[in-house]
Protein backbone atom coordinates (compact mmCIF):
# COMPACT_ATOMS: atom_id res chain seq x y z
CA UNK A 1 0.00 0.00 0.00
CA UNK A 2 2.89 2.48 -1.14
CA UNK A 3 0.20 4.98 -2.66
CA UNK A 4 -1.72 5.41 0.60
CA UNK A 5 1.02 7.53 2.15
CA UNK A 6 0.17 9.98 -0.04
CA UNK A 7 -2.57 10.38 1.94
CA UNK A 8 -0.90 13.14 5.09
CA UNK A 9 -4.39 12.80 7.26
CA UNK A 10 -7.46 10.30 7.15
CA UNK A 11 -9.76 12.92 4.61
CA UNK A 12 -12.62 11.23 5.68
CA UNK A 13 -13.46 13.07 9.05
CA UNK A 14 -12.45 16.52 6.96
CA UNK A 15 -15.11 16.11 4.27
CA UNK A 16 -17.93 14.70 6.17
CA UNK A 17 -21.20 17.31 6.94
CA UNK A 18 -21.39 17.14 10.02
CA UNK A 19 -23.77 19.39 12.38
CA UNK A 20 -23.42 22.70 11.61
CA UNK A 21 -21.74 22.10 8.49
CA UNK A 22 -21.92 25.26 5.92
CA UNK A 23 -21.61 24.70 2.41
CA UNK A 24 -21.12 28.26 1.19
CA UNK A 25 -17.70 29.77 1.77
CA UNK A 26 -16.54 26.16 1.08
CA UNK A 27 -13.17 26.25 -0.62
CA UNK A 28 -13.82 24.16 -3.92
CA UNK A 29 -10.45 23.63 -4.88
CA UNK A 30 -8.87 22.56 -1.65
CA UNK A 31 -7.43 19.28 -1.07
CA UNK A 32 -7.94 18.29 2.58
CA UNK A 33 -5.89 15.60 3.69
CA UNK A 34 -3.43 15.02 0.59
CA UNK A 35 -0.58 17.69 0.17
CA UNK A 36 0.48 16.10 -2.73
CA UNK A 37 0.62 17.19 -6.25
CA UNK A 38 -1.48 16.29 -8.92
CA UNK A 39 0.87 13.89 -10.38
CA UNK A 40 1.46 12.23 -6.91
CA UNK A 41 -2.53 11.76 -7.14
CA UNK A 42 -2.42 10.56 -10.11
CA UNK A 43 -0.26 8.12 -9.08
CA UNK A 44 -1.64 7.19 -5.97
CA UNK A 45 -5.41 6.58 -7.65
CA UNK A 46 -3.79 4.07 -10.14
CA UNK A 47 -1.85 2.04 -6.84
CA UNK A 48 -4.78 1.61 -5.16
CA UNK A 49 -6.65 0.41 -7.76
CA UNK A 50 -5.48 -3.04 -7.21
CA UNK A 51 -6.71 -2.99 -3.33
CA UNK A 52 -9.92 -1.68 -4.54
CA UNK A 53 -10.06 -4.56 -7.02
CA UNK A 54 -9.18 -7.15 -4.61
CA UNK A 55 -11.57 -5.48 -2.01
CA UNK A 56 -14.33 -5.71 -4.52
CA UNK A 57 -13.18 -9.43 -5.38
CA UNK A 58 -14.23 -9.99 -1.98
CA UNK A 59 -17.65 -8.28 -1.45
CA UNK A 60 -18.31 -10.78 -4.36
CA UNK A 61 -17.12 -13.80 -3.33
CA UNK A 62 -18.93 -13.55 0.02
CA UNK A 63 -22.10 -12.65 -1.66
CA UNK A 64 -22.19 -15.98 -3.36
CA UNK A 65 -21.68 -17.66 0.60
CA UNK A 66 -24.80 -16.03 2.06
CA UNK A 67 -23.09 -12.29 2.80
CA UNK A 68 -25.96 -10.09 1.48
CA UNK A 69 -23.51 -7.19 2.12
CA UNK A 70 -23.36 -4.06 -0.63
CA UNK A 71 -22.59 -0.63 -1.04
CA UNK A 72 -24.11 2.35 -2.69
CA UNK A 73 -22.25 5.12 -3.79
CA UNK A 74 -24.48 8.38 -4.23
CA UNK A 75 -22.86 10.88 -6.50
CA UNK A 76 -24.83 14.41 -6.59
CA UNK A 77 -23.26 17.12 -7.69
CA UNK A 78 -23.96 20.42 -10.47
CA UNK A 79 -23.67 19.80 -13.91
CA UNK A 80 -20.11 18.80 -14.95
CA UNK A 81 -19.24 18.69 -11.89
CA UNK A 82 -17.05 15.31 -12.39
CA UNK A 83 -19.77 12.16 -11.40
CA UNK A 84 -19.23 10.78 -15.56
CA UNK A 85 -15.29 11.23 -14.87
CA UNK A 86 -15.77 9.34 -10.97
CA UNK A 87 -17.76 6.71 -12.98
CA UNK A 88 -15.06 6.05 -15.40
CA UNK A 89 -12.23 6.31 -13.44
CA UNK A 90 -12.85 5.55 -10.14
CA UNK A 91 -15.55 2.68 -10.36
CA UNK A 92 -14.13 1.81 -13.84
CA UNK A 93 -10.87 0.31 -12.11
CA UNK A 94 -13.08 -2.28 -10.68
CA UNK A 95 -14.35 -5.57 -12.45
CA UNK A 96 -17.77 -4.99 -14.25
CA UNK A 97 -19.19 -8.22 -12.89
CA UNK A 98 -19.47 -6.56 -9.51
CA UNK A 99 -20.86 -2.85 -10.43
CA UNK A 100 -24.40 -1.93 -11.09
CA UNK A 101 -24.70 1.39 -12.54
CA UNK A 102 -27.43 3.56 -12.55
CA UNK A 103 -28.08 6.74 -14.02
CA UNK A 104 -31.34 9.23 -13.13
CA UNK A 105 -32.49 11.63 -15.70
CA UNK A 106 -35.76 13.75 -15.76
CA UNK A 107 -38.44 11.51 -14.57
CA UNK A 108 -40.89 9.83 -17.15
CA UNK A 109 -44.34 9.49 -17.54
CA UNK A 110 -44.20 6.70 -16.34
CA UNK A 111 -41.90 6.95 -13.42
CA UNK A 112 -43.79 10.30 -11.96
CA UNK A 113 -47.27 8.59 -11.78
CA UNK A 114 -44.99 6.81 -8.55
CA UNK A 115 -43.82 7.46 -4.99
CA UNK A 116 -40.45 9.18 -6.09
CA UNK A 117 -38.53 6.29 -4.52
CA UNK A 118 -40.10 3.40 -7.12
CA UNK A 119 -38.22 4.19 -9.82
CA UNK A 120 -34.99 4.45 -7.20
CA UNK A 121 -35.56 1.44 -5.40
CA UNK A 122 -35.44 -1.00 -9.10
CA UNK A 123 -31.79 0.13 -8.90
CA UNK A 124 -30.85 -0.74 -5.44
CA UNK A 125 -27.62 -3.09 -5.33
CA UNK A 126 -28.04 -6.98 -5.08
CA UNK A 127 -25.78 -8.56 -2.52
CA UNK A 128 -22.06 -8.53 -3.21
CA UNK A 129 -22.37 -5.31 -5.47
CA UNK A 130 -21.62 -2.03 -5.86
CA UNK A 131 -24.17 -0.06 -6.99
CA UNK A 132 -23.55 3.39 -8.49
CA UNK A 133 -26.06 6.03 -8.66
CA UNK A 134 -25.08 8.97 -11.35
CA UNK A 135 -27.96 11.38 -9.43
CA UNK A 136 -30.51 9.70 -7.21
CA UNK A 137 -33.35 10.12 -4.93
CA UNK A 138 -31.98 13.68 -3.81
CA UNK A 139 -32.66 14.82 -7.08
CA UNK A 140 -36.94 15.28 -5.40
CA UNK A 141 -35.05 17.42 -3.38
CA UNK A 142 -32.80 19.71 -4.84
CA UNK A 143 -34.36 20.20 -8.69
CA UNK A 144 -37.60 19.11 -6.84
CA UNK A 145 -37.36 22.19 -4.44
CA UNK A 146 -35.77 24.46 -6.74
CA UNK A 147 -38.27 23.94 -9.74
CA UNK A 148 -41.32 24.30 -6.74
CA UNK A 149 -42.07 20.65 -9.13
CA UNK A 150 -44.09 19.42 -5.36
CA UNK A 151 -46.03 21.43 -2.79
CA UNK A 152 -43.10 22.47 0.47
CA UNK A 153 -44.93 20.20 2.29
CA UNK A 154 -44.24 17.30 0.10
CA UNK A 155 -40.70 18.39 -0.22
CA UNK A 156 -40.35 18.47 3.44
CA UNK A 157 -41.47 15.19 4.07
CA UNK A 158 -39.27 13.35 1.50
CA UNK A 159 -36.33 14.39 3.59
CA UNK A 160 -38.28 11.92 6.38
CA UNK A 161 -38.91 9.74 3.36
CA UNK A 162 -35.26 9.24 2.43
CA UNK A 163 -33.67 8.85 5.86
CA UNK A 164 -36.05 6.27 6.47
CA UNK A 165 -35.63 4.90 2.71
CA UNK A 166 -31.48 4.80 3.30
CA UNK A 167 -32.06 3.09 7.06
CA UNK A 168 -33.85 0.55 5.64
CA UNK A 169 -31.02 -0.07 2.66
CA UNK A 170 -28.28 -0.26 5.92
CA UNK A 171 -30.41 -2.36 8.03
CA UNK A 172 -30.25 -4.83 4.95
CA UNK A 173 -26.81 -4.52 4.53
CA UNK A 174 -25.85 -1.82 2.45
CA UNK A 175 -23.32 0.70 3.28
CA UNK A 176 -24.76 3.90 2.12
CA UNK A 177 -21.78 6.46 0.67
CA UNK A 178 -23.22 9.93 -0.60
CA UNK A 179 -21.08 12.27 -2.04
CA UNK A 180 -21.68 15.66 -2.96
CA UNK A 181 -18.76 16.75 -5.69
CA UNK A 182 -18.46 20.51 -4.83
CA UNK A 183 -17.39 22.72 -8.09
CA UNK A 184 -17.20 26.48 -7.88
CA UNK A 185 -19.54 28.49 -10.36
CA UNK A 186 -16.76 29.95 -11.88
CA UNK A 187 -14.89 26.19 -12.55
CA UNK A 188 -18.51 25.23 -13.88
CA UNK A 189 -17.94 28.43 -16.21
CA UNK A 190 -15.18 27.20 -17.66
CA UNK A 191 -16.26 23.74 -18.08
CA UNK A 192 -19.61 24.53 -20.12
CA UNK A 193 -17.65 26.82 -21.72
CA UNK A 194 -15.17 23.63 -23.14
CA UNK A 195 -18.32 21.73 -23.73
CA UNK A 196 -19.52 24.55 -26.29
CA UNK A 197 -16.21 24.82 -27.92
CA UNK A 198 -15.78 21.03 -28.51
CA UNK A 199 -17.87 18.91 -31.76
CA UNK A 200 -16.93 15.99 -29.42
CA UNK A 201 -18.15 17.17 -25.88
CA UNK A 202 -21.49 19.04 -27.76
CA UNK A 203 -23.13 15.73 -26.33
CA UNK A 204 -22.72 16.32 -23.12
CA UNK A 205 -24.31 19.79 -23.13
CA UNK A 206 -28.10 20.71 -22.60
CA UNK A 207 -29.01 24.11 -22.35
CA UNK A 208 -30.83 22.90 -19.23
CA UNK A 209 -27.55 22.94 -17.87
CA UNK A 210 -27.16 27.35 -18.03
CA UNK A 211 -30.92 26.82 -16.53
CA UNK A 212 -29.45 25.50 -13.55
CA UNK A 213 -26.49 27.63 -13.93
CA UNK A 214 -28.91 30.63 -13.55
CA UNK A 215 -30.36 29.04 -10.28
CA UNK A 216 -26.62 28.34 -8.50
CA UNK A 217 -27.90 30.16 -5.55
CA UNK A 218 -30.76 28.41 -5.28
CA UNK A 219 -29.49 24.85 -6.03
CA UNK A 220 -26.73 25.55 -3.00
CA UNK A 221 -29.37 26.44 -0.94
CA UNK A 222 -31.06 23.48 -1.88
CA UNK A 223 -27.99 21.12 -0.76
CA UNK A 224 -27.55 22.77 2.08
CA UNK A 225 -30.63 21.99 3.29
CA UNK A 226 -29.98 18.44 2.12
CA UNK A 227 -26.93 17.92 4.29
CA UNK A 228 -28.70 19.37 7.23
CA UNK A 229 -31.58 17.36 7.35
CA UNK A 230 -30.22 13.74 5.38
CA UNK A 231 -26.43 13.98 6.77
CA UNK A 232 -27.08 11.44 9.31
CA UNK A 233 -24.50 9.72 11.66
CA UNK A 234 -24.86 6.57 9.77
CA UNK A 235 -25.53 7.70 5.98
CA UNK A 236 -23.42 10.90 6.19
CA UNK A 237 -22.36 13.35 3.23
CA UNK A 238 -19.30 14.16 2.06
CA UNK A 239 -18.90 17.20 0.01
CA UNK A 240 -15.63 16.51 -1.90
CA UNK A 241 -13.93 19.90 -3.59
CA UNK A 242 -14.08 18.97 -6.58
CA UNK A 243 -12.12 21.68 -8.82
CA UNK A 244 -9.23 19.64 -8.92
CA UNK A 245 -10.53 16.62 -10.92
CA UNK A 246 -7.29 13.97 -9.75
CA UNK A 247 -8.49 15.36 -6.19
CA UNK A 248 -12.14 14.37 -6.19
CA UNK A 249 -11.38 10.62 -7.67
CA UNK A 250 -8.78 10.13 -5.45
CA UNK A 251 -11.11 11.11 -2.26
CA UNK A 252 -13.85 9.24 -3.36
CA UNK A 253 -11.80 6.35 -4.38
CA UNK A 254 -10.57 6.46 -0.54
CA UNK A 255 -14.28 6.18 0.55
CA UNK A 256 -14.68 3.14 -1.15
CA UNK A 257 -11.84 1.96 0.03
CA UNK A 258 -13.05 2.10 3.55
CA UNK A 259 -16.11 1.46 3.14
CA UNK A 260 -15.12 -2.27 1.61
CA UNK A 261 -12.46 -2.42 4.35
CA UNK A 262 -14.87 -2.18 7.17
CA UNK A 263 -16.99 -5.34 5.71
CA UNK A 264 -13.71 -6.88 7.12
CA UNK A 265 -13.84 -9.28 4.60
CA UNK A 266 -12.10 -12.28 4.48
CA UNK A 267 -12.16 -15.09 1.47
CA UNK A 268 -15.03 -17.65 1.96
CA UNK A 269 -14.22 -21.09 3.10
CA UNK A 270 -14.24 -24.42 0.92
CA UNK A 271 -18.00 -25.27 1.25
CA UNK A 272 -16.39 -28.44 -0.23
CA UNK A 273 -13.61 -31.20 0.86
CA UNK A 274 -10.78 -29.95 -0.64
CA UNK A 275 -8.90 -33.43 -0.88
CA UNK A 276 -11.73 -35.50 -2.29
CA UNK A 277 -12.30 -32.80 -5.06
CA UNK A 278 -8.67 -33.33 -5.78
CA UNK A 279 -8.58 -36.39 -6.01
CA UNK A 280 -12.08 -36.35 -8.44
CA UNK A 281 -9.67 -34.45 -10.81
CA UNK A 282 -7.21 -36.48 -10.99
CA UNK A 283 -9.08 -38.99 -12.34
CA UNK A 284 -10.46 -36.97 -14.85
CA UNK B 1 -3.11 2.88 -33.75
CA UNK B 2 0.49 1.62 -32.99
CA UNK B 3 -0.71 -1.87 -30.93
CA UNK B 4 -2.81 -2.75 -34.31
CA UNK B 5 0.23 -3.70 -36.20
CA UNK B 6 0.76 -6.68 -34.21
CA UNK B 7 -1.95 -8.24 -35.97
CA UNK B 8 -0.20 -9.60 -38.97
CA UNK B 9 -3.91 -10.83 -40.50
CA UNK B 10 -7.20 -9.41 -39.73
CA UNK B 11 -7.92 -12.50 -37.14
CA UNK B 12 -11.99 -13.08 -37.51
CA UNK B 13 -11.68 -14.57 -40.56
CA UNK B 14 -9.68 -16.68 -39.25
CA UNK B 15 -11.57 -17.34 -36.02
CA UNK B 16 -14.86 -17.46 -37.62
CA UNK B 17 -16.69 -20.80 -37.37
CA UNK B 18 -18.09 -21.03 -40.94
CA UNK B 19 -19.75 -24.07 -42.61
CA UNK B 20 -17.85 -27.20 -42.22
CA UNK B 21 -15.97 -25.61 -38.99
CA UNK B 22 -14.73 -28.64 -36.72
CA UNK B 23 -13.91 -28.08 -33.05
CA UNK B 24 -12.28 -31.61 -32.55
CA UNK B 25 -8.95 -31.08 -33.08
CA UNK B 26 -8.34 -27.67 -33.63
CA UNK B 27 -5.30 -25.97 -31.47
CA UNK B 28 -6.61 -23.91 -28.26
CA UNK B 29 -2.73 -23.10 -27.88
CA UNK B 30 -2.94 -21.17 -31.65
CA UNK B 31 -2.19 -17.11 -31.86
CA UNK B 32 -4.25 -17.06 -35.13
CA UNK B 33 -3.45 -13.87 -36.81
CA UNK B 34 -0.73 -12.27 -33.90
CA UNK B 35 2.39 -13.28 -34.40
CA UNK B 36 3.85 -11.45 -31.69
CA UNK B 37 4.85 -12.89 -27.65
CA UNK B 38 2.39 -12.99 -24.89
CA UNK B 39 4.32 -9.71 -23.86
CA UNK B 40 3.70 -7.77 -27.23
CA UNK B 41 -0.19 -9.08 -26.66
CA UNK B 42 -0.59 -7.51 -23.40
CA UNK B 43 1.04 -4.12 -24.60
CA UNK B 44 -1.16 -4.45 -27.68
CA UNK B 45 -4.69 -4.96 -25.45
CA UNK B 46 -3.66 -1.97 -23.44
CA UNK B 47 -2.82 0.28 -26.52
CA UNK B 48 -5.76 -0.23 -28.18
CA UNK B 49 -7.91 0.35 -24.89
CA UNK B 50 -8.03 4.09 -25.53
CA UNK B 51 -9.39 3.17 -29.04
CA UNK B 52 -12.19 0.80 -27.90
CA UNK B 53 -13.20 3.54 -24.91
CA UNK B 54 -13.52 6.32 -27.68
CA UNK B 55 -15.56 4.13 -29.90
CA UNK B 56 -17.82 3.42 -26.97
CA UNK B 57 -18.46 6.85 -25.91
CA UNK B 58 -19.39 7.44 -29.68
CA UNK B 59 -21.77 4.53 -28.96
CA UNK B 60 -23.24 5.91 -26.29
CA UNK B 61 -23.47 9.36 -27.25
CA UNK B 62 -25.43 8.72 -30.40
CA UNK B 63 -27.86 7.03 -28.16
CA UNK B 64 -28.80 10.32 -26.86
CA UNK B 65 -29.66 11.28 -30.24
CA UNK B 66 -32.36 8.70 -31.41
CA UNK B 67 -29.45 6.31 -32.87
CA UNK B 68 -30.54 2.98 -31.11
CA UNK B 69 -27.66 0.33 -32.03
CA UNK B 70 -25.93 -1.37 -29.33
CA UNK B 71 -23.78 -4.69 -28.97
CA UNK B 72 -24.07 -7.72 -27.38
CA UNK B 73 -21.07 -10.16 -26.71
CA UNK B 74 -21.60 -13.27 -26.22
CA UNK B 75 -19.68 -15.23 -23.90
CA UNK B 76 -19.55 -19.49 -23.37
CA UNK B 77 -16.89 -21.67 -23.04
CA UNK B 78 -15.85 -24.83 -20.39
CA UNK B 79 -15.34 -24.21 -16.46
CA UNK B 80 -12.38 -21.87 -16.36
CA UNK B 81 -12.26 -20.89 -20.03
CA UNK B 82 -11.51 -17.11 -19.26
CA UNK B 83 -14.88 -15.63 -19.37
CA UNK B 84 -14.68 -13.76 -16.28
CA UNK B 85 -11.32 -12.18 -16.96
CA UNK B 86 -12.67 -10.83 -20.34
CA UNK B 87 -15.31 -9.09 -18.67
CA UNK B 88 -12.46 -7.80 -16.25
CA UNK B 89 -9.80 -7.34 -18.84
CA UNK B 90 -11.60 -6.70 -21.95
CA UNK B 91 -15.05 -5.04 -21.05
CA UNK B 92 -13.68 -3.63 -17.94
CA UNK B 93 -11.37 -1.03 -19.90
CA UNK B 94 -14.57 0.75 -21.02
CA UNK B 95 -16.58 3.19 -18.67
CA UNK B 96 -19.04 1.15 -16.68
CA UNK B 97 -21.72 3.90 -17.73
CA UNK B 98 -22.27 2.14 -21.20
CA UNK B 99 -22.14 -1.56 -20.00
CA UNK B 100 -24.94 -4.10 -19.23
CA UNK B 101 -23.23 -7.16 -17.44
CA UNK B 102 -25.58 -10.36 -17.11
CA UNK B 103 -24.45 -13.88 -15.35
CA UNK B 104 -26.74 -16.23 -16.17
CA UNK B 105 -26.41 -19.59 -14.01
CA UNK B 106 -28.60 -22.27 -13.19
CA UNK B 107 -31.87 -21.07 -14.21
CA UNK B 108 -34.56 -20.80 -10.90
CA UNK B 109 -37.50 -22.40 -10.35
CA UNK B 110 -39.20 -19.11 -11.41
CA UNK B 111 -37.54 -18.89 -14.39
CA UNK B 112 -38.58 -23.06 -15.23
CA UNK B 113 -41.57 -21.20 -15.68
CA UNK B 114 -41.06 -19.77 -18.43
CA UNK B 115 -39.59 -20.41 -21.76
CA UNK B 116 -36.16 -20.43 -21.54
CA UNK B 117 -35.52 -16.71 -23.71
CA UNK B 118 -37.27 -15.32 -20.79
CA UNK B 119 -34.67 -14.74 -18.82
CA UNK B 120 -32.44 -13.58 -21.26
CA UNK B 121 -34.86 -10.98 -22.82
CA UNK B 122 -34.73 -9.08 -19.80
CA UNK B 123 -31.54 -8.26 -20.05
CA UNK B 124 -30.73 -7.85 -23.48
CA UNK B 125 -28.36 -4.06 -24.23
CA UNK B 126 -30.57 -0.82 -24.46
CA UNK B 127 -29.80 1.76 -26.92
CA UNK B 128 -25.83 2.79 -26.85
CA UNK B 129 -25.07 0.10 -24.73
CA UNK B 130 -22.69 -2.74 -24.60
CA UNK B 131 -24.17 -5.88 -23.65
CA UNK B 132 -22.26 -8.51 -21.84
CA UNK B 133 -23.79 -12.47 -20.97
CA UNK B 134 -21.38 -14.50 -19.56
CA UNK B 135 -22.63 -17.58 -20.48
CA UNK B 136 -26.16 -17.42 -22.56
CA UNK B 137 -29.36 -18.74 -23.77
CA UNK B 138 -27.25 -20.90 -25.16
CA UNK B 139 -26.89 -22.78 -22.14
CA UNK B 140 -30.06 -24.43 -22.95
CA UNK B 141 -28.48 -26.33 -25.66
CA UNK B 142 -25.27 -26.99 -24.03
CA UNK B 143 -26.32 -28.04 -20.61
CA UNK B 144 -29.64 -28.44 -21.79
CA UNK B 145 -28.74 -31.23 -24.20
CA UNK B 146 -25.92 -32.86 -22.33
CA UNK B 147 -27.54 -33.13 -19.36
CA UNK B 148 -30.92 -34.07 -20.85
CA UNK B 149 -32.72 -31.12 -19.29
CA UNK B 150 -35.09 -31.12 -21.85
CA UNK B 151 -36.38 -33.72 -24.90
CA UNK B 152 -34.38 -33.99 -27.77
CA UNK B 153 -37.25 -32.07 -30.07
CA UNK B 154 -37.47 -29.46 -27.51
CA UNK B 155 -33.72 -28.83 -27.86
CA UNK B 156 -33.63 -28.78 -31.63
CA UNK B 157 -36.33 -26.63 -32.05
CA UNK B 158 -34.51 -24.25 -29.68
CA UNK B 159 -32.01 -23.92 -32.54
CA UNK B 160 -34.54 -22.46 -34.18
CA UNK B 161 -35.23 -19.93 -31.78
CA UNK B 162 -31.97 -19.26 -30.89
CA UNK B 163 -32.03 -17.85 -34.46
CA UNK B 164 -34.86 -16.14 -34.79
CA UNK B 165 -34.18 -14.45 -31.56
CA UNK B 166 -31.04 -13.14 -32.92
CA UNK B 167 -32.34 -11.63 -36.03
CA UNK B 168 -34.84 -10.23 -33.87
CA UNK B 169 -32.09 -8.43 -32.00
CA UNK B 170 -30.30 -7.58 -35.26
CA UNK B 171 -33.52 -6.22 -36.51
CA UNK B 172 -33.66 -3.53 -33.49
CA UNK B 173 -30.07 -2.18 -34.23
CA UNK B 174 -28.00 -5.08 -31.84
CA UNK B 175 -25.01 -6.06 -33.07
CA UNK B 176 -23.99 -9.46 -31.97
CA UNK B 177 -20.92 -10.85 -31.39
CA UNK B 178 -20.75 -14.63 -29.97
CA UNK B 179 -17.21 -15.78 -28.73
CA UNK B 180 -16.82 -19.16 -27.67
CA UNK B 181 -13.56 -19.32 -25.34
CA UNK B 182 -11.92 -22.94 -26.40
CA UNK B 183 -9.45 -24.49 -23.68
CA UNK B 184 -7.67 -27.89 -23.92
CA UNK B 185 -9.17 -30.52 -21.09
CA UNK B 186 -5.49 -30.60 -20.14
CA UNK B 187 -5.71 -26.72 -19.73
CA UNK B 188 -8.64 -26.96 -17.44
CA UNK B 189 -7.38 -29.71 -15.37
CA UNK B 190 -4.25 -27.10 -14.50
CA UNK B 191 -6.40 -24.30 -14.06
CA UNK B 192 -9.18 -26.32 -11.88
CA UNK B 193 -5.97 -27.74 -9.63
CA UNK B 194 -5.23 -24.23 -9.40
CA UNK B 195 -8.64 -23.12 -7.74
CA UNK B 196 -8.15 -25.92 -5.26
CA UNK B 197 -4.58 -25.29 -4.37
CA UNK B 198 -5.26 -21.73 -3.49
CA UNK B 199 -7.83 -20.63 -0.97
CA UNK B 200 -7.95 -16.99 -2.48
CA UNK B 201 -9.48 -18.81 -5.39
CA UNK B 202 -12.13 -21.70 -3.38
CA UNK B 203 -15.07 -19.83 -4.14
CA UNK B 204 -14.68 -19.85 -7.90
CA UNK B 205 -14.35 -24.01 -7.63
CA UNK B 206 -17.78 -25.79 -7.94
CA UNK B 207 -18.06 -29.50 -7.74
CA UNK B 208 -20.35 -29.27 -10.45
CA UNK B 209 -17.02 -28.22 -12.40
CA UNK B 210 -15.73 -31.67 -12.42
CA UNK B 211 -19.18 -33.17 -13.02
CA UNK B 212 -19.04 -31.34 -16.26
CA UNK B 213 -15.49 -31.76 -17.00
CA UNK B 214 -16.18 -35.67 -17.00
CA UNK B 215 -19.12 -35.14 -19.49
CA UNK B 216 -16.11 -33.03 -21.64
CA UNK B 217 -16.63 -34.77 -24.61
CA UNK B 218 -20.60 -34.77 -24.74
CA UNK B 219 -19.85 -30.84 -23.81
CA UNK B 220 -17.86 -30.37 -27.35
CA UNK B 221 -20.43 -32.42 -29.29
CA UNK B 222 -22.97 -29.82 -28.02
CA UNK B 223 -20.62 -26.79 -28.82
CA UNK B 224 -20.44 -28.75 -32.50
CA UNK B 225 -23.96 -28.84 -32.72
CA UNK B 226 -24.20 -24.83 -31.58
CA UNK B 227 -22.08 -24.43 -34.11
CA UNK B 228 -23.91 -26.15 -36.91
CA UNK B 229 -26.80 -24.50 -36.35
CA UNK B 230 -26.49 -21.23 -35.23
CA UNK B 231 -22.79 -20.09 -36.63
CA UNK B 232 -25.22 -18.03 -39.40
CA UNK B 233 -23.76 -15.51 -42.05
CA UNK B 234 -25.01 -12.54 -39.66
CA UNK B 235 -24.67 -13.52 -36.52
CA UNK B 236 -21.06 -16.09 -37.02
CA UNK B 237 -19.60 -17.99 -33.66
CA UNK B 238 -15.90 -17.45 -33.38
CA UNK B 239 -14.37 -20.01 -31.44
CA UNK B 240 -10.83 -18.21 -29.76
CA UNK B 241 -7.97 -20.61 -28.50
CA UNK B 242 -7.67 -19.72 -24.94
CA UNK B 243 -5.19 -21.82 -23.51
CA UNK B 244 -3.60 -18.37 -23.40
CA UNK B 245 -5.63 -15.80 -21.61
CA UNK B 246 -3.54 -12.56 -23.28
CA UNK B 247 -4.32 -14.10 -26.45
CA UNK B 248 -8.32 -14.27 -25.97
CA UNK B 249 -8.65 -10.93 -24.45
CA UNK B 250 -6.57 -9.27 -27.28
CA UNK B 251 -8.57 -11.28 -29.91
CA UNK B 252 -12.26 -10.45 -28.17
CA UNK B 253 -10.97 -6.92 -27.74
CA UNK B 254 -10.73 -6.95 -31.69
CA UNK B 255 -13.91 -8.57 -32.44
CA UNK B 256 -15.44 -5.46 -30.17
CA UNK B 257 -13.49 -3.09 -31.77
CA UNK B 258 -14.63 -4.23 -35.24
CA UNK B 259 -18.15 -4.27 -33.90
CA UNK B 260 -18.32 -0.69 -33.18
CA UNK B 261 -16.19 0.54 -35.87
CA UNK B 262 -18.76 -1.11 -38.31
CA UNK B 263 -21.34 1.46 -36.70
CA UNK B 264 -19.24 3.73 -38.41
CA UNK B 265 -20.73 6.75 -35.79
CA UNK B 266 -19.26 10.59 -35.32
CA UNK B 267 -19.99 12.61 -32.58
CA UNK B 268 -23.57 14.26 -32.74
CA UNK B 269 -24.11 17.00 -34.07
CA UNK B 270 -25.32 19.89 -31.53
CA UNK B 271 -29.36 19.88 -31.35
CA UNK B 272 -28.80 23.75 -30.06
CA UNK B 273 -27.55 26.65 -31.48
CA UNK B 274 -23.59 26.46 -30.19
CA UNK B 275 -23.69 30.75 -30.34
CA UNK B 276 -27.02 31.16 -28.35
CA UNK B 277 -26.01 29.12 -26.01
CA UNK B 278 -22.68 30.58 -25.55
CA UNK B 279 -23.89 33.64 -25.07
CA UNK B 280 -26.02 33.07 -22.07
CA UNK B 281 -23.04 31.31 -20.56
CA UNK B 282 -21.33 34.92 -21.11
CA UNK B 283 -24.28 36.33 -18.89
CA UNK B 284 -24.20 33.74 -16.12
Amino acid sequence: MKAAKNWNEDPAPLLRAGAGYELHGSDASATPGFAGTKTAGEAALAANATEVGNLQEKLFANSLYDDSRSILLVLQGMDSAGKGGIVKHVVGSVDPQGVMHASFKKPTPEELKHDFLWRIRKHVPTPGQIGVFDRSHYEDVLAGKVLNLAPADVIEERYRQINEFESELMAHGTTVVKVMLNISADEQKGRLAERLDRPDKYWKFNPDDIDSRELWNQYQDAYQAVFDKTSTTTAPWYVIPANRKWYARLAVQRLMMDALRNLNQDWPAATFDVEEQRARLDLT
